[in-house]
């Protein structure tokens, strides 16, 4: 049993304010490794806020991999700990992504740029095209997603049966109304989504007030049984948890049946030939009844 | 705007009595009827019960779809009704299937036999080979899963772009234990499945203690926000929602984004591709760095 520290920091970027937002992401980096974290998640674009106005403002504001942002990071991160976080990426094509970094004291492993891009972000962002990465760390795999690709079921699960041991999602969660006693459904979903392929999820939300938008501060440590094993108490707290990320290899759900071993890609395969031939799998009354006598 | 009325009906099967069964499917499908249900939902195995213990006693229970007991579920289902439930089905070729069947006044429309079985069923069933039917109706396109299915979202997902307005599926869901404050795992999943493709979906569980087993009793009617709009209060309760069920055919999520027009086939294509060819996704960490510099 090896057990992974996971630190998730729900912090306040200040939209525009890089410098702001770069201190207060190398001061939690730098907390987090001084207690030994071995994975530490940051928001999605942590480095700029979220409530842009323009694409001017999000191309003020964006960085590039190599940037000198992500040394710092890097210098913080310490001997042991990688860092997972999301920036506005001015990619080598001049295009504007919603990305996240992985990384560890050697500097940045890999980024990811966002596929589902939320509402205005597609104002402001190109969508990403590559499939998420799946890293192999000591800490165990980790796979990356932002924020509404955790929406996606073909990416939570894609991501899972690639390999992925961890997903650690940097999200800016925006509060949407929801019934009383109810919790957000963007963590609902989080949870379903770890239980059902058996894999930990590091959601790390965001919080503060940027021109009027509030957040869920839903930051939630999800563990492989899709129970939520640490949250963040305070607006701008940090969710804390061990967990043995490299169990969630074994896929048992019960004496007889196991998450993926029970998969049935020949059905799903039919189901997804009949809707690309037919527009649909609907039977007509008559026809459904005709076959089933 | 079409309301279609749904009653769940939480019955206590009891093993091995099928006219007690009977009987007790039948009360409910007329006392719904009789409330002018648009779609009644039974219980998994509701003919039978679940805790079987040999394959001699699952055929000892299992009926055909031209068996009479479905004449008796179609007159008391009346005019306007339909009613899905699940049943041990001896199919044609002998083989014993866990199934659900639809069907109106005029009889069966369609079975549909449980892809997935859940751990002992597995010793006593035949999995099912064909994709769930979605079945053009007044109420709506109804698609149909059973239990053990909704824990995958290939399943969930697929009836979904397949063209279902509405999912209803018999559940027999074991009570396991889990952390103080929580609702069964398998609702949490329904609920997220219900959201991320905006589809209300109508689990009908069931009571009773059988052989020692106990269940969730967690029968839900969940509305395309993912929220349970009714529940059964007692062990034998019914849950009864009124749901616009074809409003569900509209996948706003917000003003820029809708659940299926997001979707990135390309991408989820690609994960897959590179799973079935390499085994997984991950990336060792130094050719991931090689290829993010």
């Amino acid at each position: 049993m090896t057990m992974a520290r996971i630190h998730c920091h729900q912090i306040a970027p200040v939209i525009g304010n890089r410098a702001a937002n770069q201190a207060k992401a190398v001061t939690a980096i730098a907390a987090s490794a001084s207690h030994g974290a071995d994975i530490i998640v940051l928001p999605e674009l942590v480095l700029s806020g979220y409530m842009f106005e323009s694409s001017e403002e999000v191309r003020s504001l964006a960085v590039s991999p190599g940037d000198a942002v992500f040394a710092e990071w890097a210098d913080a991160a310490g001997d042991a700990s990688l860092v997972v976080g999301g920036f506005p990426e001015l990619g080598e094509d001049g295009g504007l992504y919603n990305s996240a970094a992985i990384l560890d004291r050697h500097g940045i492993i890999a980024v990811y740029r966002k596929v589902h891009l939320w509402d205005k972000e597609k104002l402001y962002f190109t969508p990403g095209v590559q499939a998420p990465p799946v890293i192999d760390t000591p800490a165990g795999r980790i796979g990356i997603l932002v924020c509404y690709d955790l929406e996606f079921p073909e990416m939570t699960r894609g991501i899972a049966l690639g390999g992925a041991d961890l997903i650690a999602a940097p999200t800016n969660w925006p509060y949407e109304p929801r019934p009383d006693g109810e919790g957000p459904p963007a963590v609902t979903i989080a949870r379903a989504a770890a239980r059902v392929s058996r894999i930990p999820i590091a959601c790390c939300d965001r919080s503060g007030n940027e021109r009027g938008q509030v957040w869920n501060q839903g930051t939630s440590i999800i563990d492989s049984e899709g129970f939520v094993v640490a949250s963040a108490s305070d607006a701008d707290g940090v969710a804390t948890a061990e967990i043995d990320v490299m169990a969630s290899r074994d896929k048992t759900v019960s004496p007889l049946c196991d998450a993926f071993g029970d998969r049935r890609p020949d059905v799903y395969t039919q189901m997804n030939q009949l809707t690309a031939e037919f527009g649909s799998t609907v039977y007509p009354r008559l026809i459904a009844r005709r076959l089933a006598t």
